[in-house]
């Protein structure tokens, strides 16, 4: 997401975290590793499923103060509430499977390729303490209980939680949920803390006692924590998820089968949330000539009808009313939909989308202006002549993303699409057909990541199961007694979880693997 | 390992890259990333064996150079490159295996527990242009078709390889030997190049054509390297493979039951490639008294039949005179077998192993004399007289390392050894029992990590079938046709890989699962 630089809210009733409470907050997460890092997946298990329950307890009030704090909708807030127990209750299933373990076992052998080998027994195992930065635009999913708490939580990490200045109440009130509910199911003290204010975060980032942070929110503040955690003694991995366009594609054979069905989803996906949302198709390329006239005016008839929403807060609506300002002054560019803002005594902008189209050959690379993202209810049309030319278009214009999407006709196969859908692949870290980016489903092949800038680290998701594995390291055990192996990689296993085990004798035949797949 | 600033060696009859050389080089790589990225594992893999078969069919040659420049005897040489060539044909296997891909399908589903699922999926893929910096103290399994080197092709990352300046001519020799095994196996032009240089290695680091790096060396380099990549307008990952003192434990039990046999084993593991290992065992670790004495007698009689052996290069030998005479001169150590220094006509140092003793209350956080890195055939015997306090003088003496050792008696257990082990599990990579850690086996529950410094990114390994991740991201499909998906992802399944399949209906269970192991 793309904000100018702004003020912190006043955080209403809520004090900002002092140092000495951070120091306090940050040793009980250091002496809380070795309890936490050490209690068994269906333990934790427990914790999370303790903590959704609670959530699902307390969610009216919560959703109160949600709508209040951020303008979102009532039934937006709930849902993204559910999701937020599901994303709980989902990593309680993955932990006490135990695949995310990677438990592998290679069994001593005498007759190893190398010489003698010794028995190694390797799984992978919590960094330490996680400090996760919540976001402005899912004050659940996102934040003090969201995806990258309940994996550093399910992971075996105690965790700080920094509370975003967009729904300080909501965080404190969340917060105390979750601290309550956890305790009350036997986490133990110092698993889970809140911190509030940019100083208390910087501080907690910078502190030694931390060992790997998450963070959702604008390109700029990521770099800059990235950039701190990158320049300590001791640097940390910074997982960020940062700002992303989400080009999307139609093609003339799509554009020809069922324009107004595109039209409507399109508004629909810029509408939502007020167009908040990482995955928001900020651009849309269809075939210029007489269809696209057709569809823009679809395009006009469905974004009139949406809804005015209020943006999260005054510093988001301002950063929107001044973007979308700019994009529509910008050369070429003409508006398809006007779309309605206003500011209100609060101080709060309130909008309905916004459409406006420009030709291909005006977008040119390095454009900011016209190729930064605008977060709120806007996105541009981009009117293209040559399909050929597209996957080159997609270079030259475009980092890195979270999304790319294609629209295409029924069957549609043709080498333009087929060189864009291999570019978007090495572009972004999801690839839809014939949908729309923005709703993103928890589950195990999710990605939510993408190259720079969509993330500052892309070795990992912030979305579904595979996230888990952001918050651990592998450690080896040579020739251990069975007593002080931890349980993942024990003869007997009694977490029951899988493990891989390497046969002693077999490394003779390594490269001499029969493959039938290839003709050698 | 731990070098003084340093300039480069004069590079015999090896010329730098120019920047127009590099320019070109990167062009390539950069142009071969989709064909290689897209190649099917199996013909990956036909081309990494005929790579390890070329280098068996080259052996002498190889072996002859890499003595004459590294002063490694032929008898490591020839192991360490059997070592170079076992992990390309291990690399093949896995690759073909398949299931480091972590392919999973999540079907379609309109009973989803947030709202219909589309169909997912998802797997990992090549991140671009891999960058390996060679290392000086493995010439062969760290360097130009070392490690990371197969790790990125098997990947699928075309590959560039910054040669180390210790052994420029062997550089060119194996990378003449790996282009054109590569090239007659049917790799595309772009996947392989090498360049000379730190000028030239410094510029790849920086150029946007280059997408992860891999190092081995000193921390003051690889902090250096690791930043500069931190910084890039888009950074990358770096896995840099930096320091490590690896601190052994000889418990009282241990050293009554075998002092003799640990004792050589000590000296072997210090002696071995004239120490010049990252997992060397930098300090021992034994009870003060009466055994104390017998044990370093034994050491000293061990250390005295050790034959001398050249350091790698000159400028590694200085720096070792530098740190052994430091060490040496500190309050409190004593010599328990001094060891032979000399330099030659050519500035070479020639060295047998010296091993020093000092008592454990000596040795005080933050003493950088006694506590980096001595790299070469040295090391340190801690006295101690409290095993209860081993674990948290290990805390707060030592940063992150590759290994810990524990030495027990037979069928020991003890609370002081319980909390050592889980303290040690916390700060290293690999925890060995019994053992020495010199000697890393290449397979797949292999370790060689750690936290920093050991590594500048530990979420991966350096050696091992592991390594081959840290290569890859993800990219989820969502909603693709069949014929678009790659192969990995396909219902058809051509590669015949492991895929996880999540089926439709069963999300509403989630958090619900059957859990033996636990009382709720």
């Amino acid at each position: 997401m793309t904000f100018p630089p702004r003020q912190e809210h006043p955080m209403s009733n809520v004090a900002p975290t002092t140092p000495e409470q951070l120091d306090v907050i940050l040793d009980a997460a250091r002496a809380a590793v070795p309890i936490w890092s050490a209690t068994a997946p269906s333990e934790r298990a427990r914790v999370l499923i303790a903590v959704a329950d609670a959530l699902d307890a307390d969610a009216e009030r919560l959703v109160g103060i949600a709508q209040r704090e951020t303008g979102l909708s009532e039934a937006r807030l709930r849902g993204e509430l559910t999701r937020t127990m599901v994303q709980l209750r989902l990593f309680a299933d993955v932990i006490r499977e135990g695949s995310y373990l990677d438990a592998r076992i290679d069994e001593a052998d005498d007759r190893f390729v190398l010489g003698t080998r010794p028995e190694l027994r390797r799984v992978l195992t919590p960094v330490g303490v996680a400090l996760n930065f919540s976001a402005s635009n899912f004050p659940f999913a996102f934040s003090v209980a969201g995806g990258d708490s309940a994996a550093a939580l399910a992971a075996g990490l105690p965790l700080v939680v920094k509370a975003h200045s967009g729904h300080p109440e909501l965080s404190v009130a969340t917060a105390e949920v979750v601290a309550a509910a956890a305790r009350a199911a036997g986490a133990p003290d110092g698993v889970f803390a809140l911190v509030v204010g940019q100083a208390a975060g910087t501080a907690a980032l910078e502190d030694d006692r931390v060992d790997v942070a998450s963070f959702t929110g604008s390109i700029r503040v990521g770099r800059l924590l990235a950039d701190k955690a990158a320049a300590r003694p001791r640097p940390i991995l910074f997982f960020g998820e940062l700002g992303s366009v989400n080009p999307a594609y139609v093609t003339a054979a799509a554009l020809a089968e069922r324009s107004d069905q595109l039209a409507s989803g399109f508004v629909a996906s810029v509408a939502g949330s007020a167009g908040q949302l990482c995955t928001k198709p900020g651009f849309l390329w269809i075939p210029g000539g007489a269809d696209a006239a057709a569809f823009e005016d679809a395009v006009a008839r469905h974004a009139a009808a949406a809804a005015e929403h209020r943006l999260l807060n005054p510093g988001i609506g301002a950063a929107y009313l001044a973007r979308r300002e700019a994009v529509l002054a910008a050369e070429g560019v003409r508006l398809v939909a006007e779309g309605s803002v206003r500011t209100d005594d609060d101080g709060q902008v309130w909008a309905s989308p916004t459409i406006a189209a420009i030709s291909a050959e005006r977008l040119q690379p390095g454009d900011e202006t016209l190729l930064d993202e605008v977060f709120g209810p806007f996105s541009l049309i981009v009117e293209y002549d040559d399909e050929a030319a597209l996957a080159d278009r997609l270079d030259a214009l475009y980092e890195g993303n979270l999304t790319g999407t294609v629209h295409t006709g029924s069957g549609e196969q043709s080498p333009s699409l087929s060189a864009l859908v291999a570019r978007l692949q090495r572009k972004v870290g999801r690839v839809l057909f014939n949908g729309w980016p923005t709703g993103v489903a928890v589950t195990y092949a999710q990605q939510h990541g993408g190259p720079y800038p969509a993330t500052t680290n892309d070795s990992s998701t912030s979305v579904g199961t595979a996230a888990i594995t952001r918050f651990l390291r592998a450690v080896a055990f040579q020739d251990a007694p069975q007593d002080v192996l931890p349980p993942s990689l024990r003869d007997d296993n009694p977490w029951g979880i899988p493990q891989r085990r390497e046969p002693a004798g077999v490394s003779q035949a390594w490269g001499r693997r029969a493959d039938p797949g290839s003709s050698v």
